[in-house]
Formats: C-alpha cells, sequence, structure tokens
C-alpha cells in the first residue's frame, strides 16, 4: 500500500511553497551575516527585520521586543530560566502546570538544582488549570507563571487573560508557550497581559531551526547563550536569515488566514470524530470537549496500546504519535494524559494532529484503517487474557 | 557602480548549489520530525543519521559522539558551560587564550560567576598561543583548556596537537572551536587529542543555523538546552533536519576538496597581498606570516581608521570587515588586533576573507579602490593634522 497520510502536523508540518519562496533568495543571493555593516549585511539585516514586524504584529507587540531563537525549545529554556534567574532578587518561587512541554519542565528542574522552588499545578480531567490552586500557591516571593496557551498533546486552550492576571496581582511575571497556539487561536499579548511568549515556525508550514521569545519591553531575562551584541546582546550567534524570513512569512499566512484554516480544519475532524464514534467503540475523548483548538485530537483506545496502534498504522501509511515527538523514544506514557486521566489510558492514547492539506478522503482510510487494527490488537489482547498487549 | 565583491566569507558565505540540492527535498518532501517514530519521522531521522556520518569521517570521530546545534556560538557556549559544569568536582579552574571567539569569552565570564577561575593566555605578534605561558598556568585542579584552531580575524593556525598534549598531561580536558579551521585545514580529533570540537556550517558554503559539537565519547557535559530526548539526551529541541542535511553535504565538500581549494584561495591571496605591497604604502600585516590559513587577510592601514575603510569600499560595491560580525556595532575596537599588536593598529584593522569565488578580477577592482580609498582618508587625516582620522 503506497498510500501516506500524515496526521502528525503538531510534531512538525511541510514547508508550504509561499514560505519556501521568499526563503530560497536568502540562501545564494542575500546571503550576507545581518551583523556585517556593509550592503551585502544590510540587505540581510533589512530581511531579518522584516521577519520581526511580521511577527510582532501577529500577536500585538512591538518588533524591540521579539528575539529569534532556534525554536521553541531554546526560546522555553531561556524564558524560564533567564526571567527567574534575572528576577531571583525578588524571590526564588515559580508556579507552571504538570501539562507544560518537557522543556519548561526540565528548565524548572535545573532551576531547583540552583535553588529556586517550583509548584506543579493541576489540571482538571479537560486539561484547564486549577484557577483555585493558583490562586492558593501563588505568594509574595513567586516571580514567575508560566502556563501553555494550547496544550500539545490535546489541544486544551488554555485561560490566558485570567491566568495572566493572577500573576500579575501578586506581582509576578507570566509567560506562555504558545508554540501550538500561533495560527490556531488569536493571541494578543497586550490584551492578554503576557510578559514571554515562545514561539516556533516549523509547528505552522515553518521551517525548523527557528522560534522566537516575545519578552514585553522593560522586563528583565538574562541570556543563556552569550558571545556576540546580537539581539541586542540577548541571545548571541549569527542570526539564521533564511529561516527567519521563512518564518516571518509563516506567522503572518497563518494569523492571516486563521478563519478560513479553522474552519477547515473543524469540518475535517469533525467528520473524523464522527467516523471514529461509527466505527470505533469503547474509545475515550481526551481533552476538553470544545475549549481546544481543532487540529488536535487526542483518543485512548481501551484494552489496546498506543504504541502497538501507531506502529500498525504506519505500517499502512499512517503517521500519528502516542505523547509529544520530544518525548519519543521515552519508554514512560505520556505525562499530559497522566494528569488527566488514568495510566491506562496514556498508555492507550493516540494524537491524531491535522493540517488544511488533510481531506476527507484521508480521514476515510485512516477510520478504516484504524478500525481494523484496534479490532486486531483487541483479539490478540483478549488471547492473551491480560487486559491489556504488553 | 554595480560592481560587487564580497571578501567577508569569514563572516558568512553563500550556500552552494550542491548543498542547496540534498537540503531542498527536506523542505516540503522529507518533512518528519526525525524523533517521530513513524515512516516520515524514520526517513529524517535517516537523512540526520547520513549528515552525522559525514561530519563524523571529516574529522575522525565516531557519529555519536557529533551533537547538533543551533550553531558555532550554541556550541561554544555548551562546550565551555557543560565541560565545566559536569567536571567542577575536579576542579574550577580554566584556561583559554585571549584571542579566542567572544563566544568563549562570553561563556568564561559567565563561568567567573558561578566561581570558576579562569586564567586567559597572550599570544604572541603572530597570534600564537604562549605555551610557556600555558606550562607556567596549568595545574591541578584546571579542567579544562580551550584554544581556538583558527582564528576568525587573523587566521592564525594555532598548534592544537601540543596544547591538548599539555592539557592532557595535567588531567585536564581540551576543547577547540574549529568553526574557521574546516575545510582550511586537516582536522583529526584522534591524532590531535582534541575532547571536544566545535563546528558551524555557514562558513564553509552550508546554511546558517546549524553548528556541531564533537563530544569524546565519556566525556561528562551537562546540557544547556533540556527537555527532549534529542541528542541522547543532551540536546534537545526538534533537529532541523533540512539545515543538518545541508551541513553534512557541505563539511564532505569542503574536506573532499581542500587541497585544491586552497591551492586556488592562496594563488588569489598571493596576488592580491602583492598587489596591496605594490600599490599602498604604510601596511601592516597582522597575524603569522605562514602558519595561518589562506582565506584570511588581515591588514592595518596606518593612520586611518579601519571603520572609514569599510564605509568607503562599502560605497563601491566592496564588503570587507573589521573585527568579527559578532562584534560589528561595538565600538571596542578588535580584542584580537589589541592582543597582538597596538590599540592603534587594532583601529585599522581589515579583514578580507576570501572564497573559492573569489577571482583574480575582483582583486584588481578591490585593491585599485583600496588604493584609491586609503589615500583619500590619508589626506583628509593629514589636514584635521590629528594623524588619525576621528
Amino acid at each position: 500500500m503506497d498510500r501516506k497520510v500524515y496526521l502528525d502536523n503538531a510534531a512538525t508540518t511541510y514547508v508550504s511553497s509561499e514560505v519556501m519562496n521568499e526563503m530560497i533568495p536568502c540562501f545564494a543571493s542575500i546571503y550576507g551575516n545581518p551583523n556585517s555593516i556593509h550592503s551585502f549585511g544590510r540587505e540581510a539585516e533589512g530581511m531579518v527585520d522584516r521577519a520581526r514586524d511580521r511577527i510582532s504584529k501577529a500577536i500585538n507587540a512591538r518588533s524591540s521586543e521579539i528575539y529569534f531563537t532556534s525554536g521553541g525549545t531554546e526560546a522555553n529554556n531561556w524564558a524560564i530560566k533567564g526571567l527567574a534567574r534575572a528576577n531571583a532578587s525578588k524571590g526564588k518561587h515559580i508556579i507552571v502546570s504538570k501539562i507544560e512541554h518537557d522543556s519548561v519542565l526540565a528548565s524548572c528542574k535545573e532551576l531547583e538544582k540552583e535553588g529556586f522552588e517550583v509548584t506543579y499545578l493541576n489540571v482538571n480531567a479537560e486539561g484547564l488549570v486549577n484557577m483555585v490552586e493558583l490562586l492558593h500557591y501563588i505568594r509574595k516571593d513567586t516571580i514567575l507563571v508560566s502556563v501553555m496557551a494550547v496544550n500539545n498533546e490535546i489541544g486544551t486552550v488554555q485561560n490566558i487573560k485570567a491566568l495572566a492576571s493572577i500573576a500579575h496581582d501578586s506581582g509576578a511575571l507570566f509567560h506562555t508557550d504558545a508554540v501550538q497556539a500561533i495560527g490556531h487561536i488569536n493571541l494578543d499579548v497586550q490584551e492578554m497581559g503576557i510578559d514571554a511568549l515562545t514561539l516556533s515556525a516549523h509547528k505552522i508550514h515553518g521551517p525548523m531551526g527557528v522560534g522566537a521569545l516575545y519578552v514585553k519591553s522593560g522586563i528583565a531575562i538574562e541570556p543563556i547563550i552569550v558571545g556576540g551584541t546580537q539581539e541586542r546582546g540577548k541571545r548571541s550567534g549569527t542570526l539564521n536569515v533564511p529561516a527567519i524570513v521563512g518564518f516571518g512569512r509563516a506567522v503572518e499566512i497563518a494569523v492571516r488566514d486563521i478563519v478560513p484554516n479553522n474552519q477547515k480544519i473543524k469540518s475535517v475532524r469533525d467528520y473524523f470524530l464522527r467516523k471514529v464514534m461509527e466505527k470505533i467503540e469503547y474509545v475515550k475523548f481526551n481533552g476538553h470537549p470544545f475549549q481546544k483548538v481543532n487540529n488536535i485530537v487526542n483518543l485512548s483506545f481501551d484494552m489496546v496500546e498506543g504504541e502497538a496502534i501507531l506502529v500498525m498504522l504506519d505500517m499502512e501509511g499512517i503517521a500519528v504519535s502516542t505523547g509529544s515527538a520530544c518525548a519519543s523514544g521515552s519508554v514512560e506514557p505520556s505525562h499530559v494524559i497522566k494528569a488527566i486521566a488514568s495510566e491506562d489510558d496514556a498508555r492507550g492514547a493516540i494524537r491524531f494532529s491535522f493540517s488544511t492539506a488533510t481531506t476527507k478522503a484521508d480521514v476515510d482510510y485512516v477510520v478504516d484503517t484504524l478500525a481494523k487494527v484496534v479490532e486486531k490488537l483487541r483479539n490478540i489482547s483478549a488471547v492473551t487474557k491480560t487486559g491489556r498487549a504488553k
């Protein structure tokens, strides 16, 4: 079977032709180092400035508040560690949710070794952060609250404005990882009261290897990569011009087309869910029923391992994922699903993530195949009588 | 005048068509996340593995010893801070040269704040590290010695094998920044006794935004970017597949063609130097007369500011640089030239850096223009009677 269906767009997306067209000239024609003073450098700098403008406009920030990084993971590392270290004189307490991306959680673990204290907030069964817990745990020496705008595994959209407001009332800064949010929900850093925000290009048909951190003007942040004068001394290293240019274009398109894209993806997603409900029994939906992005669907299949489904779908040309791609290879079931459901649900979870390129014909093929795969695995599981295949 | 001559190849280079041809399919065809388990992911992983193999072969390392980063600056930050922190139990003393790249020097400054002690070695008038000083300052608690293989401003090639041997005799690790060395001199980490080595793609006609750190198997290094399982848990973040693929190809070509490329560049470089000597008086050559790479020439012009020459050459379409691009915008004269010569020499210094695309016709145009520019600036300088233009 040569048919290929890619439903792992939350892991990474193909680069669109519109993005490619803007990137291509930056490899061999406009190839200066934007830090160079001469015309080759200034031309490259102009391309970077334009991308910075586009990205700042997309989130209602100023272009001077955008700092380019090598991706979302670096930006999250920088936000958590950089804001904490720069503001340590005001306090050493940080609050994050239990369903943050591993780059946030691992950065918190580093800070704990440095003497910071971190509180990990629970989420409810739909994946929403418990605001009562936040109100309970926040204190005078809390310097930073970080909650992701959209969860990468279940797609739940947090109440960012309310969370930021609670943080500010207590004098803490508010950071959000918006890697899975941009292009799917509206982001306005001023209206939402966001002090720092993480973005990435390759989830929205932009290139890999580039991301950004928005840092509100006037907020202190320590760099994690030092050496040059790039990014106003806050992030050293030669700017990745082609990727930044592609990133700017990808953000511009994603935000411009947010309404039609959401409609298109929602229609395919709803069709997918209806077909799954029709064809497969004992399926559990993970996440919030409506306060979520359209492109991510997370389902747990009773009595089967997610990993087994993934492998068998792959044999039929269908790409899906268990947890996040970043945690792949890990034997641990998803920390996100464990936070909202049982360990069994976590072991049986599969993330299907759509793009505007996903068609109803793709969905037909995927659900038909999925129904066969789940049935086959449940038969094996019933034979082994362990209730859940190893 | 529409003529353009780019002599700033030590800042960055155009991406070659051979490299582009391998990168292009990775944007929209082979676009999986190499961390994903499915076939899209495995295909991308295969591309990354091939690049890793090519790079490891080029420096005689094992592929498992290559870790991809976002560039040379990140790799240097990681090497210095990661090796120091992971080996702090053995001692807290580090030795580097005074002419290291700013990413090394700034990382050392960070470590000093963390309680490490750093010794900065002097270099002689040709830019060679003083080995007697190294022997004098190295001690039992010295855990790391870092000296760049080829200096980015003057091109001097250090005696890496001898320096590494002194470090090892004292039980210290040896790191070298080889960003300006790969493709210009032979690198063999085993033969030279190198424990960690920094590489970058965009100086050798590869893409921006990607570099690598070689870390010898068995050596402890703490990550600086955490979160995922990528790069065996040592460097988190989605792998930048197209850039890594381009990097692998660029390294392969640079090392394969090292002899003819060096001959070609040397011939143009020698022609350049002869013409400069013929046409311009009171020029000082900065760096080692022969223990140097061919592509970098650094000259100081008496009685004129390097910055003024750069700006006037730029008006004629010629791209050169004063210090490194990374330090551009800084008002300080180059720390490298100051280390080998006078502050006046540093203020008058210009780096010309060639590629295989540089022709003798380019050189004719550059030197003729340069002679006029220098004469004009010296006339202004003579009129103002300050001896050196402001």
